[in-house]
């Protein structure tokens, strides 16, 4: 022994011996929020609380402290908050971001000796949480074409028509107005009725086939309006709080002026003829010759529309176009409009979902559409609920959409829809509509998910008072949401104990519980459902004996729930769900 | 419109859009194994098939295909092989390293247009996975006290005595030989019987106060034997097929050598007493005058036990020495000797746990010793089971220790220890016992997990066919591990559903499913139980009729188990479990 320990190590191990020893003794762990380990933002509100917890431990039992620093956008100050411990290594705090843009933040521990600050380690690099205004958490969305806004059957709807409605959509609680793209359409190999090839010379095509002779991605259909009226629009959307989001197509009709202009920017037969099977073509977005102008091109279509007034686009199945060029994209515009949201709509696979939201995109559509048991609902929303995903995701839950008429609504009868509305309104911040579904409108092309005689392909005008409507039922669900904050994110989710597997059951909360929701719904559009259900008193540290202050928000009745164990009853033919909004009861002194 | 399109962007975009421009389309995701990142090596053992998975996607739907390159130790030769697709973006392969030591493997995907070789897209930097010789993951450990072994009450056992036991030991199919410090014993603040800090003259002390006048961790307690003597029984133990495996305590009795001749890697009291309370102190690893002094004389302390010829280390309490020490430590070791085996002898936190596993020990205890509800056990074993913690962590899973008699064995009499052994025996490929528990030995300290008169503070001399034993039973496990590859490894381990609380019913299996091991445990020592279970036809693609020709094992019965649900009753007075070797069977042809 005597001869090891006096000697020095060659020199070839000396630089990792020198590596341990001035290694950090504390290791910062799993921190949340981190996604793909920092390189790419977790996502914030202004205003809500973005909470961070790391394990943080080191050898023996010596006591450790450590503080939460962040900074805001476009400053150097930095702000900290003390970490508070868990329990076994897992330490929390929280910071409140005042503004949208990007916030910085790291984790920093310490051995607290004696009050000492000594062996400070942090984290290697900062992580990142880009802020948006609350819009990008809190929205309900309602989708309309404007050409079937006339009152007229058979004239075409103006932007002008859609000013008309919008007392109505606001009356029912919207916030935003999704329009699909509102741009001149092709005439080449253009669509008939329910996607006919044959097409009539009064049909009006696909508005998803963007440009004709009269303009592309920045002009605007003639028979909607013009220039002016589009403003009108805006302005009156605006005036009515409802935000307008514009449908960005990545494709052109053949009659798209880029195809005469830019040829390079498309992929063609050796025999002159384009590569498309449709109504519509691609972008061929590695062509050597269409670097970068391309790629520019479309940025400042983006551009052109924000200059027009727009903050909100929602893009047509983005997983069809490269993952870098939307990460570009989204972070060229947001450099200079920090404010401007982008909805990801695509129903791609779940690898390419997630990564474009990574990619910066504000909320995303998910597969709420199809999931309709209480096992998949509760798997699903478990899954968008927990890290890492809810830190990079937000699910906006849409109902129906032009494309897909859902197979469980075109059996459910009025009932489902009522069902499948109060879902999507208490799962998630984020929910919309197609119009129709609040007409509980579900014919469809036989065997298919696709309307019949769907709006993508002709006019349609509707009566919105017809008889069975659930419009009353979709106001009161808008007014609960804005009445309630645990309603108001895609945070604060836990599912619950019903004892019928018809009946899901689940809490919605405010990181503080100052605001809690209790939403119960039956699953069964046919038959009446009973269910005894678990009240989570033990959220409150209530014991199985506790009460709560119970208030019904969609019937409006207050009383009382005694104890862990309660029952209701769900009547499809009245209303198959019901949401309680609770606090604990305490018997008042005598 | 067209003002724009043909604009050059300014200079200070242009980086962000080349990058954009040239970034890859593929992405490659989610890769498994890989631990913290890939900064750390996954674990491997010869001979089993590393299995590699990714997410694999790109924009769109174009045909991607992908491929595993992987390279072992010391050489630069890659091998490959092709990537399956499982759906939903995940691929997967294998491949099966050959010698131990550190291999490197990458993931390479490509657009599969016309065979072409294009885009190809790979890792950024290779994964690594350290593999090691079989037994860091296929052990069955016995531990014992080297001082006890002696046949006569009263002496002080030897080396040789410890080889007199190897025979019995081999028969119950032991396959590792643990043992406490060996040691000088320090003689300031020895410690008596029970731990008592009044000390008679002809007690022993703890082991783990090493260092006396007669020297420190390389030396020899005189009364086990010289080296001559530990020489014999490192040879007899290797002829019975049993490695030793020897304690690092990584701590100093205030007699030992260095407390002298370095008292610079000790922390003093300015009035010159030691920093301590117990019979035993701790190194001060971060004094400055400590390094790299004391680091590389632990480093020796290993190097010399390797000149001995010993190849596996238990470690005591190493979440008690800076990480960056041990990773350093093993990392130095292996490069001079790449087959010698850690083990993490620490109940520390879970972080703590997780990391040491992570820094290089090929084996680690667990919680499993306080583990014993059937929900305990199954979230415990899911959690090591799966990724990340399968592919860094080995669980050792000792059924006590010399410092742990467990709560469940005091009162749960012999059907107890039947459970314990099958439980540790069947649910990872490491476990062990300390000796007596094959007696079933229980007696504690009142209202503690301390044996009553424990060995660590005096000789305890046992009559090895004391009535009640249990040595057949566990003979009996140790061999069908043996028989069993899908018993060798932690990996492959699917809890199944047994309609009874008190059964815990699971399955091991190879990843060929070539063999298929069920188990069934009662965890009532105190009652018969009976339950019934669903057995997973499903694994082999059988239907609910599917017919399983079964063995069992521990009775040597054989039967078939028509059908999914099949029942079986455990009485503990008898073998409170089965273990089942099934394989599909189909009805020869007439």
């Amino acid at each position: 022994m005597s001869s090891a320990t006096g000697l020095r190590p060659p020199a070839g191990e000396r630089a990792a011996l020198n590596s341990a020893l001035q290694a950090p003794r504390i290791r910062i762990e799993q921190v949340a929020p981190s996604v793909d380990q920092g390189v790419l933002p977790a996502k914030g509100v202004v205003g809500q609380p973005v909470t961070v917890e790391a394990d943080i431990f080191m050898d023996g039992y010596a006591p450790l402290a450590a503080r939460l620093i962040w900074r805001g956008p476009g400053t150097l100050e930095e702000q900290s908050t003390p970490l508070q411990p868990l329990g076994n290594d897992r330490w929390r705090g929280a910071f409140v971001p005042h503004r949208s843009g990007r916030h910085r933040f790291n984790v920093e521990a310490w051995l607290d000796d004696a009050g000492a600050f000594r062996h400070v380690t942090h984290l290697p690099s900062d992580l990142i949480v880009d802020v948006e205004r609350l819009a990008a958490g809190f929205t309900s969305a309602y989708e309309l074409f404007p050409r079937s806004q006339s009152p007229h059957v058979g004239r075409h709807g103006t932007f002008d028509d859609v000013i008309a409605r919008l007392p109505a959509l606001r009356a029912m609680g919207f916030d935003a107005l999704h329009l699909p793209p509102i741009h001149p359409i092709g005439w080449t190999n253009r669509r008939g009725r329910n996607g006919s090839p044959q097409c009539e010379p009064d049909d009006p095509g696909s508005p998803y086939a963007v440009g004709s002779a009269e303009g592309g991605h920045t002009a605007l259909h003639p028979q909607l309006g013009d220039m002016a009226s589009f403003h009108r629009l805006l302005s009156a959307a605006a005036e009515y709080g409802l935000e307008l989001v514009l449908d960005l197509a990545m494709q052109c009709s053949r009659d798209h002026p880029w195809l005469t202009t830019h040829p390079e920017w498309f992929s063609w037969h050796d025999d002159g003829t384009i590569r498309s099977a449709d109504d519509s073509v691609e972008f061929d977005f590695y062509a050597e010759q269409a670097q970068p102008g391309l790629w520019l091109a479309l940025r400042d279509v983006v551009l052109y529309w924000i200059d027009a007034g727009v903050r909100a686009f929602r893009v047509a199945h983005p997983h069809t176009q490269p993952l870098p060029f939307w990460r570009w994209l989204i972070a060229d515009v947001r450099s200079r409009h920090p404010d401007v949201l982008f909805v990801a709509h695509s129903f791609g696979r779940p690898a390419l979902l997630y990564r474009l939201a990574k990619l910066g995109f504000s909320q995303s559509y998910t597969y709420f559409i199809w999931r309709n048991s209480k096992g998949e609902l509760t798997d699903y929303f478990t899954e968008l609920g927990l890290p890492p995903v809810r830190d990079f995701l937000r699910p906006l839950l849409f109902v129906n959409t032009p494309e897909v008429d859902p197979r469980f609504l075109q059996s459910s009868g009025r009932p489902g829809f009522l069902i499948r509305a109060a879902l999507a309104a208490t799962l998630s911040g984020l929910w919309g509509l197609y119009s129709g579904f609040e007409l509980c409108e579900s014919a469809a092309l036989p065997g298919s998910e696709e309307y019949l005689n769907a709006e993508k392909y002709q006019l349609r005008q509707r009566d919105w008072q017809a008889p069975g409507n659930i419009i009353a039922e979709i106001t009161q669900l808008n007014a609960i949401r804005r009445q309630n904050p645990a309603l108001q994110s895609h945070r604060g989710l836990r599912f619950y104990e019903a004892f019928n597997e018809q009946v899901i059951w689940y809490g919605r909360f405010t990181p503080e519980l100052d605001n809690f929701i209790l939403v119960a719904v039956s699953l069964d559009p046919y038959r009446s459902q009973e269910a005894t259900f678990e009240v989570p008193l033990w959220e409150f540290g209530l014991t199985d004996n506790g009460v709560f202050e119970v208030e019904e928000l969609m019937r409006g009745i207050r009383f009382k729930w005694y104890g862990k164990l309660q029952h209701w009853r769900f009547v499809p033919s009245e209303l198959p769900f019901a949401i309680f909004r609770v606090r604990p009861w305490q018997m008042p002194a005598p």
